[in-house]
Formats: structure tokens, sequence, C-alpha cells
């Protein structure tokens, strides 16, 4: 029983998701079908990109993660799929993963150039009875049938056709550069919490006690453990669970508190 | 392992979706529950109708479709299973699929009346413990317990008594009208998108240029293939997943943008 | 195949849940996961035990239930396995239930203290990758694998050391007080349709005509059998399918048609 991840901007008011589940469920019967998200903002395909990243490698080996956040629907945007060695950042093994949607940079983070294996755009090897009966719904009509074949065991080779060039790339966010000793990110985006995630990563710090600056807030925060380690609302930073520098208050929101905006400059001196 | 979908006004903050599913799972084991959507608003019988429509065609044979929009729980309407055939629009075989919920129009489009093969009113043959226990939600009580042994395999004859007395209909919308060579019809509902679609149909379209006018916006838009056959932002209409003609603005939500309401005008010419 | 259930304050357009869910079936690939909510508001742990007492009850014996409201992650609190049995106000027999998660009140409804047969705080007797790398996130790194690990058939005793200190126990709400004749309660939250719970039960109300009375609100109301026993808009009481007095206004919301608050006082004589 193979796992299909779905990972869409459709909302779960509307049918959408229902109607890929169906088709799914159709063609591949014992397949386990697990939403990592379906609220993406409309077209917002970074923010999707970023959370099939946080995701993929936890997911078991053979996982086919199928993504819709297509703007270009109809267009001239390849539809792909991607065979990928995924991990995490404590796995010594990389598993085997699947990305199944369009060409648009979506799969970029999860799946970035030097993990990739294979790459096949999508062609109907199999005469599927929608592919071209419409161009406003390839979720349903293309990617959801491509996913469950894959999931039955059909290869991707008769489900497209191996291609070598290039992939649309993500616009990856700048990296923090090091200025006069300072190391200098920014805010990236905030969770459901309000905590704010940034570009700095646990292994760009240095050792010694990091001292964090946020310049437009006028403010200095502590790098610590964990938001326990903070009184409740005190701000203060943590590095979160996928290794990067957050800024987070204790059980309430770091983004409502310090009125903080995705692209605030942050600032962190080794003390 | 059958599957057993949902579909409910019931939002998802509250334990009503996960009581139901216990009940399911307590008699079901092996079925697989998949949500349509619990978004519905609150009694908005004419939406879980549209989206139970919209998908029921493309699960597997054999489908359950448990559905509880239910303002009048507790009263004398009746409750039911319906058998009855669904299909898509490109199938040539329809699929069985079962239909359990209250009898007040909520399965009026995904099984009309021409589709139906046999109908039960739920009687309470096996004794099921809750079943005169409350009157305030047969959801948990009453359709859960009926859906999951319908998926075991319990023959709706022992699980109801089979009824050949019409069922509450819905309020169809009104079909658009041809006068003086213009076809009218009207914005029907809004998706997630912002997307207007309308009850016009492609089927009711003739040959040669359609060209769609807005009259209270005093818009003219052409019909294309697809959002990316518009510029970012552009107002225009395509033929839509289910069919029908869709004001869109590629992109952007068209209801937004052109101050769409639900119930305006839509003209089609053809030129 | 068992079942895991889920209840968090992650919400849904955050990865959170996406990479917990991953973690179980990469290690229990067999299990189904069941959302019970993940719109529990961040840090509110006596909604989360009210949604995991309404629910359990209803799963299938053996059901492992896992919950992440854990403002204390990364602190002193402890992490725990509760064995303990749990039913429904017309089960005869209990069923076997597990609850993995903090000690901090969240299972203190669902597995009060006579209902609990066994506790074991967690260990890292496995050796989990991740159980001690990180300090904020519990539930992808502990709770998870610990959970699985149960689905799978380890022992708790494998998984933890079993405890018989005190747990950390929910606040309980003041149960109404009866004076003068009067029975006095209060509202104790608002469902998704606006309907009022109160601390009120079925078993506390004595033989005759019940009379509520809302002193707040200046209004008296009946308590009937369902909705469907008031008109349209009609405020009055039911028992609710939790069997507590719930204020509801037939397909509207009572919360707002009535200015309800949480806390507001309710008066119940026997006429």
């Amino acid at each position: 029983m193979g796992v299909i991840t779905l990972t869409t901007d459709f909302g779960l008011s509307d049918s959408y998701v229902a109607q890929m589940k169906g088709v799914m469920l159709s063609i591949a019967p014992e397949s386990s079908l697990i939403d990592l998200t379906h609220s993406i903002a409309p077209c917002d395909i970074a923010s999707a990109a970023r959370v099939l990243a946080e995701s993929a490698g936890y997911y078991p080996d053979g996982t086919i993660h199928l993504a819709v956040v297509d703007p270009g629907v109809g267009g001239a945007r390849r539809r792909i799929i991607i065979q990928a060695a995924v991990r995490t950042e404590i796995d010594v093994r990389p598993k085997r993963a699947y990305f199944v949607g369009p060409d648009n940079g979506i799969f970029a983070l999860a799946a970035p150039a030097l993990a990739r294996e294979r790459v096949w755009e999508i062609q109907n090897h199999h005469r599927l009875p929608r592919f071209e009966s419409g161009r406003t719904f390839d979720g349903r009509n293309v990617f959801a049938p491509v996913a469950a074949m894959l999931s039955n065991g059909v290869p991707a080779s008769e489900l497209g056709s191996e291609i070598a060039t290039p992939l649309v790339e993500a616009e990856i966010h700048a990296q923090p550069i090091k200025v006069d000793g300072i190391l200098k990110g920014h805010v990236v985006y905030f969770d459901h919490f309000g905590n704010a995630a940034t570009n700095i990563t646990k292994s760009q710090l240095g050792a010694g006690k990091v001292i964090v600056s946020l310049p437009k807030q006028s403010l200095t925060l502590d790098l610590r453990q964990s938001f326990e380690d903070f009184r409740t609302g005190e701000p203060g930073c943590i590095i979160n669970s996928q290794g990067c520098v957050e800024i987070v208050a204790n059980q309430q929101s770091a983004r409502k508190l310090l009125a903080l905006d995705a692209g605030d400059p942050v600032h962190i001196t080794i003390g």
C-alpha cells in the first residue's frame, strides 16, 4: 500500500480535492492518501515548495508527492515526474521519492538539482481519457491519474518521456551575509502560531553566546533552547525544528507582539 | 476495503466529525474514510448537493457517500439510503454508488430521479443502540453506523424498508433562456479562487465565436480555453472543469475584481 | 491495522502535521491516521481535552490517541503514555485506549484518574534518533514515533517507565449548584453552529417541565427534544449529543442571536 501525499492551493470548501481523490482511489484503491496541506495561498508556489521540502524526507521510501499549485495550467509549462533522493537532517541514507506536478519550481526545494535522479515529461502514453479533454484542471485530469498509476507500480518511463533539460528553479531566498563580523539575514515566513522563521541556519552560527538583534524593532534577543526557556510572552530566539533561527514569544505570537514583517532584517553577533 | 466519503456542515473544530469517524471505524475497521468537505455553510443543503454531484462520479464503484447537512434533524424528514448509477461527463458505463443521509434534497443533484435504482427509508432493523436515544445527532447515531454496515456488505434491505414515494428534490437553478438570439443565464456560485461559475453549459453554446457580456458590469468578455490564455488579472471566460461557462481573472479573483454577486446576469451571443 | 488519532493546535497550513504523519507512516505503514482536529486554539489545552473526551469512547478498542497541545515543550513537563478504559454514555463494556502526549492535563477528561489502568513516562529505550536532538517539536521527534511503535505492537513498557505519581489534572468546570430549588449552571463553550453548551447534564434534571432562564439576557426558554421542535430562529434548549443542556436557535446561531458569552449564568427550575 503506497502513500500519495497531496499539496494544493485548492482549499477544502470546493470539490477539487475530492475529485482528485476519487480519481486516485478509482485507479489505486489500496493507496493511502495523505494531505500535506490544501491551505497554500492561491498561486503561492514558493510556500508550497517550502512545505514539500519540510515534509518529504519524513515519508516512507517510495512515497509519491502530488502537488498542484499551478497558475500556468493550460499553458506551455511542462507536466513532470521527478525521481529524487530525499533526506532529513539526520538521515544517513536518503529515501526515494517521486514528485508529480507542474514544472514551475514547486519541487525545487524538496527535490533540488543535486537530489534528482531522473525526470520525465508526462506524455499520454496510457491514453488517459481526460488528458486533453480540458485545459483547466490538470490536477484531476493528468496529475492524479499519473500519481495513482505510479503508486500501482507503472514505471515512470511508461507515463512520460525522460528529459535532461533544466527544470524551473525556485527563487532561493538570499543567504545571510557576513559584514564586519555580523551575520545579516532576514525573516522568511511566519507559522500558524506567529513564530518568525529566518534564513539563518544553525550551522551558520559559531561557537559562543549568540545575540540576535532586530534593527527595525530596536531589540536584542537571546538564543535559547526552547520556548520554555522564556517567560510567557517574552520575545526570544530558538533553533526551530527545521534547524533555522526563529523569533518566538513563548505562548504568544511574536509576529503580532513585535510587529514583524517578512523581510525584516535579523542580525547575529557571537559574543 | 470500501470507500466511505463524508460531506457535512460540521466544520473541523468541533468533535462531531471525529465522533462519526470513530463510530464507522468501530463497525467497519477496513473502510477508507475520505472527506469531501466539512466546510459547507451551516444548513446550506444546496451547496452540499452541488459538491456531491461534482464528486460522486469520480469515486470507485460501490462507494458510499454519507452526507449530513440536516437542519431537520429530529423532525419528520425521512432518513434514506439511495442506490444510484452515477457517471462523469466522459464515462461510458456508470458506476454504482450509495448515498446515506436525510431526505432533504441533499442527494437530488448527485442522484437525480433518473439515476436512482432503489431507495430505502432507514429503519432500526439492526437495533442500533443510539437510533432513538437522541434526536439531535443522527449523523453519529444513525447515518454513520448505517454507512459502515453497508460498507461491510450488509444489504440495504436489512437496514431499511424500500420505498417508492417521491423524494425531496433540490430547487434546480433556472436554466438559461434564449431571447432574440441571446442566451441569458446567471452566476451560480464562486469557488475558493473567486472564479464565478454560471448555469450555462458547454453544450448550450453554438458554433462560432462566443461573446459573453455582463450587463450589470457593462463588460464584454472573450471565451478562451484556459486561464493562461489571458494576461494576469485580465477578466475573461473559460469552460470550467465541470463543463460550465466560468468568469475568471487569471491568477486573481474575478469575484472581487468585477464585484460579481451570485445571480448576476450573464448573456451570450454567438458572433 | 490500528487507528492512531491526532489532536493538535498546529492548524493545517504549516507542515507540522504533515511531518508527524510522515514519521508515523514510516514506522507503522499499516496504521490508519485519523484527524480529530488540528483547529484547537494555540495552547488551549482545555478545548483539546474536551474534544478528546467527546471522541475517544467512539473509537475501536486499542485505538491510540496522539495529542499535542504542548506549550511546555522543551521544559520539565513529563511525556506520557496512558492506558485507560474509555466508554460512551451507552457502552456496557469499556474499550481500551492509549493516549500519548504531554502530561499537562490534555488527557484528564478523556482518561480521568478512575479510568486509568497504567501510566508510563516516555524514556528513550529505543534510542529514537531525534529524541534529544531538538527541544521544540516533541510531536514529531518523540510522540509520533512512540504512537507508531505502540501501533506496531511494541509494549508501552518498552517505551517508558511505569509511574504511579499523580498526573496534571484538568481544571474541571465548576458543577452547577442548587440554591432554593434552582439549579444554577453556566455556558461552557460554543460549537461551530453557535450552539451554547452548558455544564448542566441530563441526569441533573428532575422529572417535570424544565424551564431554563438566562438571567443576563432576561429570557426564559423551553427545553424540547430537538431543533425541529422550535421555529426557525426561535431560541430554546435541547439536550445535546453529549447529554448536556444546550441553548440553540433552530438553524441560526444562538451565540449571536442572544449575545451569549462563555460563563453566562443558566438557571433551571422544574415546573
